[in-house]
C-alpha cells in the first residue's frame, strides 16, 4: 500500500482562494480571538460591526452569542433574524452561506475543509456550506463540508450532517438520518 | 408549508422564571467567566465559595475542575463527592440536580433549553435535569433537556441520552442505547 | 445493589506514575495555558520549543496550531510532519504515541483516563494511545483509552474509536465502525 507524505502537502493554490491579504487576515485572526472568541464581550452589536468592516453580508436582527470563533468573515453571510448561538465555530475556508431565521445553538460546527484521503500528497479540499431559510443546527452538531441544509431542515445535537438534508426533515446521528417530517402550525 | 419567524420571538416569560435580578445575572456572568470558564483558576474552593454565595447548594467533598461553564448557579444542587471535569458546561436554564457521588466528565454538557420547531414563533422551552447517585457522565457526551438519568447509570464517551436512563444500565451512542448492565462489586 | 462511592475513591498510586515532581506538573499546567490554550499564540516553533523542554520526543516538520490542550508532554511523542489541529485536547495521562505523518483535526481528543464502574471506589484506570503513521483523527472525534489506530487508519468526524482501528479502513460513528477501504494511489 501507498502512504501518505505530509512533506509533499501543497496548498498554495489555497492561498490564492483565501480571499484576503495577509495584513488583513492578520488583524482577523486577532480581532477574533479579542471580540468573538473572548466570552467578555457578549453583545452582537460590536461583532456586526467587525463582520461587516471585514465583508461579511450580515442581516438585520442578528444575535451573535459570546465565544463564537468564525474563520473569515469575507466568506459569510447571515440573514436577517438569524441565531448564531455560544461557542458556535464557523470554520469557513469556503463560502458560507446562512439563510433568515437560521438558528445555530450552542458549540456546533460548520466544517468546510476536508483532505483527499486517497492521495499521497493529502491534498486540502473545501466546499462550501448553505443553510437555508429556517434551519435549525442542533447543539454540538456538525455540518461537513459541501453540506446543503434545505429550507427547515433540523439537525439534532449532536449529530453530523454528511449528506444535504431535505426540507422540513428532522436528522438525528452519526451520520445523521432522516427521523421525522417537521410540520409548523398555522397559528402562532 | 409554513415558515418559522425569529421576529416573533419571545421569551419574556422566561425573563420572570430566571429567578435572580438584572445586576445579579450581570454579576454571574464575568464570575463565571474570571473563576470558572477561566483555566488559570485550578482548585475548587473558590469555585464553591462563588457558587453558593450564588444560591447553589454544594455538598462536601464536591470536585470542579478548571473550565468549567454554568448559567445560573440559582438553579443547580450538587451532592456530597461528586465531580465536575474539566471543561463541564452545565447551560442550565432550568433545574440541575447532581447527586451524590456523580461523576461527570471532561467536556460534557448539560442542556436544559430547547426550542419548539412546530411553531413559527420557535418558541422557547426549558426542562431540568436530574443525576441520581453515582451516576457517570462520560467525556464529551450530552444530556438533553427534561431527562432523568436514575441511580447509577452510565452514559458512554461523545454519546446522548436523549430519554431517561435506567439505573445501573450502561448507554452509548446518538440517540444513547442501552447496552449493558452495570454490576458493581461488594467488595472494595 | 453496591453502590459507588467517591470518599473512598484513592488514586495515591497514580502519583507515583506521573513522572514528574510536583512543580515541574505546576509550571506545565501553566505554561500550557499560556502558550497552547491560548489562542493567541499561532506558531508552532515556541510550542516545539515548550514541550520538548518538558520532556516530549517532537519530530520534524510537526505542525501545532492554535488553542492545544496538553496534559502532560512527558507522556507524549510526536513523529516527523504530523500536525495537531486547533482545540486538539490530549488527555495523556498515560503515554500518548503518535507517528509520522498523522492529522489531527481540530477539536479531536485523545483520552486515556477511564474508571472502573464496577468497583464502589470507582478506581482510575489508565492507558495509552498509540497512532501508527499516516492515521488521520477526523474533527471533533474521540480515541478511547488503550486504542491503537494502525497505520492509515481513518476515524471520521465526530465519531468515537472504542476498539482498534484497522490499517488502511475508514471509521464512522459512535460506536465507529469500519465503513470502507482507504486506498491511496500511487501517483501523486
Amino acid at each position: 500500500m501507498s502512504s501518505v507524505d505530509h512533506s509533499l502537502y501543497n496548498n498554495d493554490w489555497y492561498k490564492r482562494e483565501i480571499g484576503a491579504g495577509k495584513i488583513k487576515q492578520i488583524l482577523w485572526y486577532f480581532i477574533n480571538i479579542v471580540f468573538f472568541i473572548n466570552p467578555l464581550i457578549a453583545g452582537s452589536r460590536i461583532k456586526k460591526f467587525w463582520l461587516q468592516l471585514f465583508g461579511a453580508k450580515i442581516g438585520k436582527g442578528v444575535v451573535l452569542k459570546p465565544a463564537i470563533n468564525i474563520k473569515y468573515p469575507w466568506k459569510l453571510s447571515i440573514g436577517d433574524y438569524t441565531w448564531i448561538g455560544e461557542k458556535v465555530w464557523i470554520d469557513n475556508l469556503a463560502d458560507v452561506k446562512i439563510g433568515k431565521h437560521v438558528c445555530i445553538s450552542q458549540g456546533a460546527m460548520l466544517l468546510t475543509g476536508n483532505h483527499n484521503y486517497s492521495k499521497k500528497t493529502f491534498d486540502l479540499m473545501v466546499k462550501g456550506i448553505e443553510l437555508e431559510d429556517g434551519v435549525w443546527i442542533g447543539a454540538q452538531s456538525m455540518v461537513c463540508p459541501g453540506i446543503h441544509c434545505k429550507t427547515h431542515a433540523v439537525l439534532s445535537a449532536l449529530s453530523v450532517a454528511t449528506k444535504n438534508l431535505e426540507p422540513y426533515t428532522i436528522y438525528q446521528g452519526n451520520p445523521a438520518i432522516a427521523v421525522r417530517q417537521r410540520v409548523i402550525s398555522e397559528t402562532e
